[in-house]
Formats: C-alpha cells, sequence, structure tokens
C-alpha cells in the first residue's frame, strides 16, 4: 500500500480503531509521520507507557495504571455514595460532568438473555461485596436507559434489599434540548416527573 | 478526564490525529485498553518502529524507513518513466491503482503565490537533476486539477523543455461516475477528451 511493510502494518493497526477505517487510517499515519518530533514520538512513548501498565481496578472496574485506581484510593471520595455505571465511558462521562463526588463501580455491561448475559460476568457479586466492606449510604444508578439497562436496574434492586438508599439519574428533557425533536417517551417521562417550580 | 494522568495523555495526543477528537479518542483509547494483547501491545510496537525509522526518501520524497526508499531501490522500476504527485497519499493512492510501473517524485505540495511557496520549496530542483542523472524517457503529472496544481504542471513543463515526453493523467468522467452528479467542468473536458469507439 505504502510500500513499506512497518508503515503499512502500522495502518492496518490504526485501521482496527473505532472510527477509522483504512482510508482515514492512511491520513493518520502520513500525519504522524509529517509531525515525527512532535506527535509521532510523544505517542510512541504514550502508547507503550499505557501499553505496559494500564489494568482493570480490581475494585471497581475502572482502567488505570495500578492495581487499584486513582478514585478508588482517593480517601476523600470515599463520601458513602457509589454510583454504578455499565462502561467505563460512562465513567469518563461522569467525571467530565464533574458533579458527583463519591465511587464508582463499572459493571462491564448489562444483563442479557439474548447475550447470556449473567449476574456473574458482570461484576454484580463484586459491587454487593463492596457495600458490605465499605460504609455505603446510597447506590446510584447511572445505567442507560434501555431495556438491558433497566432489567439490570431492577436485578440489582432486588438484590440490595431495603437496607440502603437507592436510586437512579433523572429522566427528562435534556438542557438545550427542544421538544420538537424529542422521543414520545422522553416527553411522557418529563411530564411524568414533572417539578413545582 | 479518566482520572489517569497517562491514558489523559494518551487520549490528547490521539485527538491531535486528523479524523479523531475528543470523544473519537477517548472511544479509540478504551477500544485500546480493552484489547490490549490483540491490539494495545502490537500498536506500541508498530508506532515505535515507525517513529524510530520513518524519513523521507532522499530522492523521491516518499516516505519509508530507509533513507532511499523501497521503489527507489528497486531496479524493475527503474522503466525511464517518472510520475510527479503533490503529496504522499497521491503516491499510494497510484500505488494502489497498481497500474504504473516505474518511480515517482513527490512534490510535497504546489506552487503558490498565495501561501509564498516557490519552486525551491517544492523539490521541483531536485526533479531536474533526476532527468539529468537517471535515464529518464516520460514524465508523467499526475497532479490534481485544481489551479494550483495546473500551475505547477506547466511551470514544470516549461523547465523540461523539449527534450523529454511529457504527458498527465486524462481528465473525464470517472469510472462508476453518473453524469447528472458531475460538474460542469468535468463534462466539458469528458466532451472534449472524447474518444472513437
Amino acid at each position: 500500500m505504502s510500500s513499506n511493510r512497518d508503515i503499512d502494518t502500522l495502518i492496518d493497526l490504526m485501521a482496527r480503531l473505532p472510527g477509522l477505517g483504512p482510508r482515514s487510517a492512511r491520513r493518520a499515519v502520513l500525519h504522524l509521520i509529517r509531525k515525527r518530533g512532535l506527535l509521532l514520538s510523544p505517542l510512541a512513548d504514550s502508547i507503550a507507557r499505557v501499553a505496559a501498565t494500564a489494568r482493570e481496578c480490581v475494585n471497581c472496574g475502572n482502567v488505570g495504571t495500578a492495581d487499584v485506581c486513582d478514585i478508588c484510593t482517593d480517601e476523600t471520595r470515599a463520601n458513602g455514595e457509589i454510583c454504578v455505571v455499565e462502561d467505563v465511558a460512562d465513567l469518563w462521562a461522569m467525571e467530565r460532568a464533574g458533579v458527583f463526588k463519591g465511587r464508582y463501580h463499572v459493571l462491564g455491561g448489562t444483563l442479557s438473555a439474548m447475550d447470556a448475559i449473567g449476574p456473574e460476568e458482570l461484576r454484580i457479586p463484586r459491587l454487593l461485596d463492596r457495600i458490605g466492606e465499605e460504609t455505603v449510604g446510597e447506590v446510584i444508578l447511572a445505567l442507560n436507559a434501555t431495556i438491558d439497562g433497566m432489567t439490570t436496574a431492577h436485578y440489582i434492586a432486588d438484590q440490595l434489599g431495603d437496607g440502603i438508599r437507592l436510586t437512579s439519574l433523572a429522566q427528562g428533557v435534556p438542557i438545550g434540548g427542544e421538544l420538537d425533536y424529542l422521543d414520545d417517551g422522553t416527553i411522557s417521562a418529563a411530564l411524568k416527573a414533572r417539578r413545582v417550580l
């Protein structure tokens, strides 16, 4: 393709990233080679460092470069709240919002009869263990508003029992959202959960 | 962002690639970390190898991992034809088509009064040297059909003089192209260059 084996290998690997295809991988690799000093060498160092150290936190399932992630080792975040998310990307989205000050628990997916994913595959037993080990006052479910997400929320609610406060993210009109573009389910949920001003 | 400095650095660097923004860089990095063994480690090796060895061919301007690229060292490609392209991406596109069996010369851009790019910035002197050094029978201009591309083609034609056969890629209807979607200039060029069947 590029008449060079090493460069072709790099293009093939880049093309396997989500969001990049063969054409954009070629563009990206050419850009990298043009910006050798500024981008290619730092990227090589950075990717080698992450490849050597990246792992899942044994406690919450977040990704980091130590056995226990930075959030789980941060004592200021032991405020008794655990936010349950499906995926590390959801954890990052919550962190970007910057409003949640507790700890997380990443399930690694949702229960799914279709895909034969049960509680054991999902780090749900570990969640129940943590509630015993850490002083947890509230579990906040921040699962996606899909069928599988809601099934998982119900299952977790069953497992937790009554001793613990269990909440979920509010549903309604997104900030900046226009009613005209929203689906019926969202409008219906927002109306049911309407607030007194 | 990800609560980890090394991973954030990698996301920042990935987001600087063309075609990736912050969101797709986060997705790509998460994907890499999930596929550590299959993708992250091979990518780390590959990118380090390219970072250490990638350079421009001193002869033609192609990128490779040696001072003189694989095409310039391949004696079977010394068939007396030099294909002049603007950019390495154009060279790769020609190679994918797999019909050109000669050597290339990458200008590295086009003449542009606006951007103050003259012949010295463009590896045009090196092209003239090569025509003296190598036994060149034909120079094929495969420049983009833009104003700057055509200006550059005219300049090269002037410099080469009459001793050498100078050609350019044909203009016309692309294979699979529908007339309805083509611009007037292309239709006009295709009509002027019509062939007897």
